[in-house]
C-alpha cells in the first residue's frame, strides 16, 4: 500500500562511505526480525499499547456517537494540549482537511479546529479573540491530568466559556481526555475537574504515551469533530499492523526503514534526519514525526535530530545546504499520489521561463522537482529514501502514522533503548514550578539561584 | 535596544568542551573588527546591498502610496513567490499581525496574506478555492523573472483573474517585483510579462538577494498591503545598521552573536543550530532564518544546519532530545517584552497541579520555563544563548531582521566564504528542467536516465 524506495542509500549509489551495502542489509535480517519479536512482546504483554489502539472499536462509536451529537453545535473546536496530546490532532486536520490558512471556509457544519499549545499570551488572547465562546466546544487534552500549560490554558478557556455561557453550562461545552481512573482509585486532575462539573470524559490507555497516542480520543476525538472519518483512519492503521508484526524484512513496512535508517544513523553516523514533504497536506505529520522521533530515540547522548522540509518550498531555502553543505544528513522524501488535475495555462510562450511551461501539468512539475533533487542528492552522495503514499486520505494518513510508530518502536529495539520513556524532561519542568513557586521544589530554587550567580560573575 | 544574553555560551557555564572562555573572546577581538571592515568595503563598493535597503526612502514612499490606493479594494493578498520572495512576507505578517489560524477577522480594510510558494496542486487548489479573485491583488515576485514555481503558478494566477474579471483589466489586479532592467537593456520575463499587460512593477536592486530582501519591495510591499507600517520597519533597520557598523566587539549588536556562533560551529564543531523562538509571533521569523542561515553558511561542505523551534511548545517535542540526545547544538533563544496581560484564573486550588498556578500571570509561566529551559540546558552542557526584543512591534523586527543579516554577513566574513552565493542548487533546477523536456538540457536528461538505470541496478 506504502511504498518505500530505498535504492538512494544504496552504497552503489552513495558511495560507501555514506550509503548501506545489500551484504550488510543481508547481514543483518535476523537482527531485524528479532526486533519484531521482541517488541511483539512487550506489545503482547501490555506494556506498549498503540498497536492495538486501533482494534478499539468501542472507543471509535464512542468517539463518533459523542462527534455525531455536536454536530451543527459548534464552529470552533478549541484544543487544549500540548506535545503528544496537540500534534496528532493538527497532522490529521491538515492532511484530511488540508493546511492552514487555505482550508474551506469555516462554519457549523465544518467547525473550524484551534490549538492551543502554547501559553504565549499574545497567541493565546488572539485565538480566544478569534473565537465565539457561545459556539465553542473546548477539548482538554493531557495524559498525566496535570501538564503545567494545559492546566493554566484550561482554566482560562474555563473562565472565558463561563461569562459567556455561564457556569452551569460549561459541560455542554467542555470534553476531556485523560488517563483513566486507576485501579487504586487514583484520578488525574484533570479527571477530577470533568467530574465536578459533569464534563464528558474519554480515555487514554495508561500504557500509551502522548506521541503515540493519535490513534485514541486524544487524535480520534478532534479529528471526528472535525468531520475526518476515522473509521477509514482506523482500518488503515489496523491493516498496517498486520503488515508490521511480519518478520520477513520485505514484507514489513516499517522493518526496512528501521534497518536502514538504523545503520545510517549508527554506522554511518548521520546525525540529522530531514523529513521532506513533497505534500502540503503532510505538513503537520512532519511535524507529528518531529516529535516521535526526537522523544523517542533522543537519550542518553545518542539520537537523531529530526528536521521537518517541505518541497518544493525548502528547494528554494535549505537545498543548498543539503548539497553543499555538510554530509550529515538522511532525507526521507514523502509523496502522494492521487494529485487534483492542474494544468499551467500557455501564455507568453516566446519568453524562455514560460514557454516550456505552458501546457503541462502542474502536478508533473512537482513530482519532477522532487525527483531531480533526490537525484542531486544521490549524485552529490547524500543517502536518502522515499515513501509514497497512493494518496493523502483517511485510510492511507492511518496506515502512514502507524508504520512510523512502528518503525520508531522497531529503532528503539535496533539501538537497544526504551524508545518509549522521556526521561530528559524532567528538571526543566521542577525547575519550571521552583521559578512559579510551586511547594516542594525549593531545592531546585537554590540550583536556580547558584546557576544565576554563576552567570553574573561568568559575564565579569 | 536588542539584547544578548551569552552567558550560557561560555566555559564556565557549559564547560570548556562545549563553551567558549573569555579569554578566547579577547583574542578574536581584532578578527572580529576585520570582519566588519572587510564586509563594509564590500557593501560602500557595492557589491552587496541589503545594508543599504532601509535607507531607501523614496521606494519605501512608492511602496507605501500604492498600497494606500489599493486600501479597501482587495480582502486577499495573494503573494506568488518561493523562498526569498516569500519568508520575507511571511516573517513580517506572522509577527505583525499574529500567527495563522488566529489572526482577525479578514476583509477589505484588513486584507488576508495568501502565499502561494509551492506547486503542490492540492496546495494551490485549495488556496484559490479560498479566495475571490475579484476581490484579490496578486503579486509576483521573482528577483530572475524566471524562477519555474513561481512562473508556472503566476500563469495560473493570471488565467484565474482573467476568467472573473477579464483580460482587460488584468493590470488592476497584479503588481510585479523582479530585477530593474539591466543598462545592456536586459529585460526578466517576469518584467516583460508587467510591460505587456501595463502591470505595475517594483524593482529589487542587482546587489541583493532573494534572503537578504526583505527591506526592498519584495517584504515591503505585501508588508504594506496588509497594513503594516513599514515606515517603523525601516527605522528600526536603519538604527540597527548604524550599530552593525560599528567595529568594537561589545557596541555591534550582530557581531558578538556572530563570533561566539563562529567559534561553537568551527571550534567546538556544533552542527546543529536550534533557532528557539519564544514566541508565536516570532515563529515566521524562524523560518525566514532558517533560509538565511542554511543557504548563505552552507557550502563547499561546511556550515551549520538550522532547526527552528517553538518554545514553549516544543518543550514537549524536541527537548527530551536536546537536553539527552547528542551534545551537538548551539541554541539561540528568542524571547520578547511587552506580553499581553493575561491571568490564570483561580479555581480547583485544592488540585495540586492548579493550585499554584491561580492568580499567576501566563506570561510569568510562560517565562519561567523559557528560563527553566535554558538552565536546564546549562546544567546540562549545552551551549545556548538569548536574544531579547523589548516588544515585537515594526520598528524591533525591523532591527533584529537587520540584525540576523549583518550576523551572516560576519559569519561568512570569519569562514572565509561567500555568504551571497547558491550554487549548490543549480544541479537540481537543471535537472528539472530536462525532466520538464526545457530544450537545451539533454545533457541533464541523459545524466537522470542513466541514474535510474543504476537505481534498478542497485535493487538488484
Amino acid at each position: 500500500m506504502i511504498q518505500f524506495d530505498y535504492a538512494n542509500l544504496l552504497a552503489d549509489l552513495v558511495g560507501a562511505e555514506h550509503g548501506v551495502s545489500r551484504a550488510e542489509i543481508d547481514q543483518n535480517r535476523a537482527a531485524a526480525a528479532r526486533a519484531v519479536e521482541s517488541f511483539r512482546k512487550k506489545s503482547e504483554s501490555g506494556r506498549y499499547g498503540f498497536p492495538h489502539l486501533p482494534f478499539q472499536e468501542k472507543v471509535i462509536d464512542e468517539v463518533r456517537k459523542f462527534a455525531a451529537a455536536c454536530k451543527g453545535r459548534f464552529d470552533s473546536i478549541c484544543l487544549v494540549g500540548i506535545g503528544g496530546s496537540a500534534l496528532g490532532a493538527w497532522a490529521l486536520d491538515c492532511a484530511l482537511r488540508g493546511p492552514h490558512p487555505v482550508q474551506k471556509e469555516f462554519g457549523r457544519m465544518n467547525p473550524r479546529l484551534v490549538i492551543l499549545d502554547n501559553v504565549d499570551p499574545a497567541f493565546l488572547g488572539a485565538a480566544l479573540d478569534s473565537m465565539n465562546p457561545k459556539r465553542t466546544l473546548a477539548l482538554a487534552i493531557t495524559k498525566s491530568g496535570s501538564t503545567a500549560e494545559s492546566i493554566s490554558t484550561y482554566l482560562v478557556v474555563r473562565a472565558w466559556l463561563h461569562k459567556a455561557v455561564g457556569a452551569k453550562n460549561i459541560a455542554r461545552h467542555v470534553a476531556m481526555v485523560t488517563e483513566p481512573e486507576s485501579p487504586e482509585g487514583k484520578v488525574s486532575d484533570l479527571l477530577a475537574m470533568a467530574r465536578r462539573e459533569s464534563c464528558p470524559a474519554f480515555y487514554l490507555p495508561v500504557n500509551v504515551g502522548g506521541r503515540f497516542s493519535v490513534l485514541s480520543p486524544v487524535g480520534l476525538l478532534p479529528a471526528a469533530l472535525a468531520g475526518i472519518d476515522i473509521r477509514k483512519l482506523c482500518a488503515g492503521a489496523r491493516d498496517m499492523t498486520h503488515l508490521c508484526w511480519k518478520t520477513e524484512l520485505d514484507a514489513n513496512p516499517a522493518l526496512l526503514p528501521a534497518l536502514l535508517h538504523w545503520l545510517l544513523l549508527e554506522r554511518r553516523s548521520k546525525p540529522i534526519q530531514v523529513a521532506f514533504s513533497y505534500s502540503n497536506l503532510l505538513w503537520g505529520v512532519a511535524f507529528w514525526f518531529r516529535q516521535l522521533w526526537a522523544e523517542s530515540l533522543g537519550k542518553n547522548g545518542r539520537g537523531q535530530t529530526p528536521v521537518a522540509a517541505l518541497g518544493v518550498t525548502d528547494q528554494h531555502s535549505q537545498v543548498q545546504l543539503y548539497l553543499d553543505g555538510p554530509n550529515d544528513k538522511v532525507f526521507t522524501f514523502w509523496t502522494a499520489g492521487g494529485a487534483r488535475a492542474m494544468k499551467i495555462p500557455r501564455a507568453f510562450s516566446d519568453l524562455a521561463s514560460a514557454g516550456y511551461l505552458g501546457g503541462q501539468a502542474m502536478g508533473a512539475l512537482f513530482d519532477a522537482e522532487r525527483r531531480a533533487t533526490a537525484a542531486a542528492l544521490a549524485q552529490k552522495q547524500r543517502p536518502n529514501c522515499t515513501f509514497t503514499l497512493p494518496r493523502v486520505d483517511a485510510y492511507h494518513v492511518g496506515a502512514f502514522l502507524q508504520l512510523m510508530e512502528f518503525e520508531v518502536a522497531f529503532m528503539g529495539e535496533l539501538m537497544g533503548i526504551d524508545a518509549f520513556d522521556q526521561p530528559g524532561v524532567e528538571l526543566g519542568k521542577r525547575l519550571t514550578y521552583a521559578l512559579m513557586g510551586r511547594k516542594g521544589f525549593d531545592e531546585y530554587q537554590r540550583q536556580f539561584d547558584d546557576y544565576e550567580k554563576l552567570r553574573r560573575r561568568a559575564l565579569g
